[in-house]
């Protein structure tokens, strides 16, 4: 194993289409949401074992939930959880892991990945991984991983992709399109030469430094001038101070849609980002009824859906047909998996009525 | 008040339609169904008030209720709790209630009333059996209350009476009809002299005792023996080793289809049987959704709807239209209000999965 490979896992986000489950107090990566016996920033771990050391680990979360960190990851020592005072998109989160781990190792070849996505097949993943840390120990460039697209997503961000510009596999990014129109979706889809752009990033510590001096040199300074401050006990102060000074931006948008030297390795180990119920819904096997239930759950007369309630309640469904029913922490909600995007509008009515022990 | 009017408050079935809400642990007429802070059984006893004293209320129940009785009911003594060791349909309940109040008062005047029905206009139910309790003071006559049915439901009994025979306005009584098909009772109703037995009774005592020895002859024998024993120590014994003798029968089939001393009072009070969900939703107000809400909801492009879940949980309903969304003791159930037949087909699963909690 690669002592110079480090990962560094984005577990800050709410992730509030999936509510009633992903809860500010509770979100979706520190849920079991699979059903598997391990939350999704576990799994999300556990997916890098054998390709970077346990120590070489590190978490970007918010303050609220470093102890459920801890907890689900009892290994970690202080260093490698990064607390963010406040929320301000990938970008900050990023900026901030990259110039601490520059203190300590100028070899450094880094993963960055989300928290609550899920790979299904995870050897593919860590070939391809391991292909991209190739590249980049010895080239600075910035690599993407892109997935195959099944269908005119318009919630995902899109790569278009130069066939014929390739190394190894690895082929040179023309465009990035952030979450496209319906009709722009399904003309990339026919191009053939679209991917989406599953979030997950590799790249050198030189060359993710270098890419912020270059494109967001306001956040590249906030962070260099805490360099003495990495690694020490002043480091917590430090960010409460400057870090919400951070523009809110996403590494998308802030780097990768702008600079020269962007990548993208081609994956397919079935991906998903777990955005929503449906998404859920889309990645596991269902039974007879065509739906995927996760509870002890009773089905009359009903087909086509999500039912995830507490292991210890009785639910009985009848006549239900395309319907999310979720139950956790003292809020059920039932809607149909077609108007799932209602689900953000519930969240902010019950934020207006605030509401907080119920979002 | 007349100190010899009787009540006798039958309070020891089940509800099963009434499912998740009405169990085998905790039936329907124990819980405050209507949300007006008493159960159903507090009601019917209320209902009572002025008509007869309140150690005249006898109330019949299974004997695992008893606690329940006495926690709603503090002011019974033990005598006016009777203890079915057995459910045996409504004939013996009432002959042990009967046998034993002859064996006190020899005058006693009695109505019979189920626990777990409601009747929105009180005055004018009152009324009604005042008027009925004021002719069998002095006629040996088994009257029935009768409700002007509103359509053809195929739940009820039916009771066909005679115009032309009434003396101040009680009718004699032509024939019963237990649960006809639907186009039977198409018929009935158009014909407009069928009311629906509401299964609520009044007759003197002589009438009654009277009745089962003609019609139930094996019933009163076994009441008849114990007439020592009520009102003493013994009673409980008694009833334990002879109850579950008798023949499961109710008190329509088994003497007033039979008996010719029959009249109805006719009664229009807003009654219902709360046999089922969609009762419950029939007598109550609806919202602008056209739905009964009970508990901390919200609903979203959702009507016609009955919803009765734990004040503390978030409901969230998107895309119901006709349902029935009921949670306790932790069942859920969803079912559309125009299949809720079914109800009693969930609970006959669960039983036979011998989920003892659960039903």
């Amino acid at each position: 194993m690669e002592k110079n490979n480090y990962v560094i896992i984005m577990a800050g986000g709410i992730g509030s289409r999936f509510w009633p489950f992903s809860r500010t107090s509770y979100p979706k990566q520190f849920h079991d949401v699979l059903g598997v016996g391990k939350s999704l920033l576990q799994q999300t771990v556990e997916r890098f074992d054998g390709i970077c050391p346990e120590e070489n680990i590190y978490i970007v979360t918010n303050e609220d939930y470093k102890d459920l960190v801890f907890e689900q990851l009892p290994f970690l020592n202080e260093d490698q959880v990064l607390l963010e005072p406040v929320g301000r998109n990938t970008a900050p989160c990023i900026a901030y892991a990259a110039y601490k781990i520059w203190q300590k190792n100028k070899q450094a070849n880094l993963v960055v990945t989300p928290a609550d996505h899920i790979i299904l097949k995870e050897d593919i993943f860590k070939e391809k991984v391991n292909m991209a840390l190739a590249a980049t120990k010895t080239d600075d460039i910035l690599v993407t991983i892109g997935i195959t697209p099944t269908r005119p997503d318009t919630g995902y961000g899109y790569i278009q992709y130069m066939q014929e510009e390739n190394k190894n596999d690895i082929f040179k990014v023309k465009t990035f399109t952030e979450k496209p129109e319906k009709e722009l979706a399904e003309k990339f889809i026919e191009s053939g030469d679209f991917v989406w752009n599953a979030g997950i990033f590799v790249w050198n510590i030189r060359a993710i430094i270098h890419a912020f001096q270059a494109h967001l040199p306001e956040i590249a300074d906030i962070f260099r001038t805490g360099k003495d401050k990495y690694y020490t006990a002043d480091e917590p102060a430090f960010i409460n101070e400057t870090y919400s000074l951070c523009k809110n931006i996403s590494i998308d948008y802030g780097i990768m849609e702008k600079a020269e030297n962007v990548f993208v390795v081609l994956g397919d180990f079935g991906w998903s980002d777990l955005g929503t119920w449906k998404s859920l819904y889309d990645v596991k096997e269902k039974d007879k009824n065509n739906s995927v239930l996760d509870g002890k759950i009773k089905m009359y007369d009903s087909k086509n859906c999500i039912v995830k309630t507490p292991k210890e309640r009785l639910v009985v469904l009848e006549g239900l047909d395309g319907y999310i029913v979720a139950e956790y922490d003292n809020v059920l909600m039932v809607c149909r998996m077609d108007n799932e995007q209602q689900v953000k509008k519930f969240v902010a009515d019950i934020k207006a009525d605030k509401k907080e022990e119920f979002y």
